[in-house]
């Protein structure tokens, strides 16, 4: 099963012609889910090797704008790709804060634009303490006024569930996906996707010798149930099976001058991939706070803490040119970005990658 | 005073990285007008020479996202750009359709867009034949719950005056500004900037004459008051001043499949410029009108009916690759559609252009 992260935007505040607004892509087998939204996304789509027409799950980290104003647009080009005469087309779910059904309900209401598929907005209820109260959105602001859009089915309101201090936004047969609380100027969240543990190889030797021959007691014993022989002997899934093959984990952070709560930390446990902004040098550490934002040390801090095996740091101020446009004597240098995360994280075992567009880094199966 | 079009997105239905979605600026000293916004307008505009920080008014032809999308951003971002030092920044005013003062108070609130300028939305009252019922928003969705954007100013609600069939958007010392009525699939409309005639000089040989010297009474003359001479004698401005300067017009033409009512050919009557759209070409004429849109036929018939001194072809679907990119035995060929309407006006002066994306046009002064 192959997985992979394409970034398409990794420049913060707004898109320009060498970075894209936010958005990331994860792909695995048939599915793209949608990180993030910025202006502009669907041409980086069309830019990359990725098919819009593969995006299933979009998931919005926070309502600022450099992190959304692509979505309606996004929605409208794969509808116009999408082959009118195929029948049950799936629902596109699409998870972000309070106020998004209202932010998508207006821009498709207005401008007419009809889809060829169903989607539906669930809604991520913040907390208090995810941003000063300026940043917070009245009820009144995101009451929905009016209908569904004709293409809208209904979402649901997630809740923090204050025990695991989380978000369960859909649990699959190969994934639980959560979201984490982060702060920033605006409530702004964390996605954590975990793929599912899988069962280690049976261990057909012994199973011979105990005289079992292939066949429905394979299956369930490989499904983790006790089996019992003739003899009365009970033979224990555990016994019979190598070692499980761990399940994937990738997270991505919305924008934050930090995390809230023990959730984020507790969920991003030992993620094969940790993406977190860094939008300005250690230098600018004031300045970044003031805006919400984080620096590479303090991306590094995050990946620390969570034993990541990898940081990948992107929403890169547009300041910072990619490698590939840089001069000699440019001042923001953004391979300085990646020295300040790896001084941070000198004797640890986390690796360092720039994020940049167009960027794909496959996130290979683990070995147990 | 120099004048020009520029060309920021050529394509029709949504933004691809060889035609930026639908969006042009008139330029004239020191201001830039911008019409029509579509998603990626602030990514073209930074590769273009223009300068975003210039736009002091915007017009909305209608609100297709394919027009649209690009609008909240680029005001942020224009903010951004903003010297927050800057005392009495003027009003960014915007003009367009029903629904477009709900639409950015929706997207810049529930983004908590700050800007640092203020701006107004004068929505245009659009009639019921300009679109299909379907394509008609309701008093309901355009209703504007809650109140102003911080950075919001009450605009006006402009309705059609039925005597000239158009809408006075505003006049100032050197235009005055129109929008016309169009039929597309939502209601839309074009929009035309005139010039305002300038008095010829003065014949200062006749002036020297009649005992006139250079002083206060040039100036009243020039203004078109006559003079009194110590003589008794009258002198009428008229006599002493050469044939008037005209003013230039350039029409801008939102999306539409036929123009409604008088108006659009009376105001466009000369125009110097005249910017239709052809999305696609002749034979294909029944699925553009089914659409809402024309072809570069029905384009050329709009042009020849305002004697326009020239066409100008743009919003091309996706399918037409600008003329740089095309190759031998490319099926689609944008060349063509100039060719079809060169066919339309062979008899006739009006010169055709294809706009491209970051196409410049000066617009010269006429000679009286
Ligand atoms: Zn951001
Ligand atoms: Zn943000
Ligand atoms: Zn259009
Ligand atoms: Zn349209």
């Amino acid at each position: 099963m192959t997985m992979d992260v394409t970034f398409l935007g990794t420049g913060s505040a707004y898109p320009s012609p060498h970075r894209g607004a936010s958005a990331l892509v994860l792909r695995t087998e048939g599915e793209c889910w949608l990180f993030d939204c910025g202006e502009g996304t669907q041409t980086q789509l069309m830019k990359s090797q990725l098919r819009a027409g593969r995006i299933t799950k979009v998931f919005i980290s926070h309502l600022h704008g450099d992190h959304l104003f692509g979505l309606p647009g996004l929605l409208c080009t794969v509808s116009l790709n999408t082959n009118p005469e195929q029948q049950n087309l799936s629902c596109v779910e699409i998870y972000g804060p309070r106020g998004l059904r209202h932010f998508l309900r207006v821009t498709l209401g207005l401008t007419g634009s009809q889809l060829l598929f169903p989607y539906a907005v669930h809604e991520l209820e913040p907390t208090a303490d995810q941003s000063p109260e300026e940043g917070q959105l009245s009820l009144q602001m995101t009451a929905e006024c009016g209908p569904l859009h004709p293409q809208e089915q209904p979402g649901r309101t997630i809740f923090l569930d204050a025990s695991s201090d989380s978000y369960l936004l859909f649990e699959d047969k190969r994934f639980v996906v959560k979201a984490f609380r982060l702060f920033h100027r605006v409530p702004s969240f964390g996605f954590c996707i975990k793929e599912h543990d899988r069962p280690g190889r049976l261990k057909t030797e012994l199973l011979k010798e105990l005289g079992l021959k292939p066949g429905p007691l394979y299956g369930r014993l490989k499904a983790g149930k006790p089996v019992t022989l003739e003899s009365g002997r009970v033979v224990l899934s555990s016994e019979v099976l190598q070692e499980a093959i761990p399940g994937r984990k990738v997270c991505v952070f919305g924008d934050c001058s930090s995390v809230l709560g023990d959730g984020p930390l507790r969920l991003c446990s030992g993620a094969d991939v940790l993406v977190h902004e860094a939008t300005l040098g250690d230098e600018h550490r004031e300045k970044a706070v003031d805006h919400g934002h984080s620096t590479p040390e303090m991306a590094a801090a995050v990946a620390r803490a969570c034993c990541a095996r990898r940081l990948v740091l992107s929403h890169f101020s547009q300041r910072y040119k990619p490698g590939s446009l840089q001069k000699d004597g440019d001042e923001d240098d953004v391979a300085e970005l990646k020295r300040q995360a790896e001084d941070a994280l000198q004797d640890s075992d986390v690796e360092v990658t720039l994020a940049e567009d167009f960027l794909t880094l496959p996130i290979p199966l683990r070995r147990p």
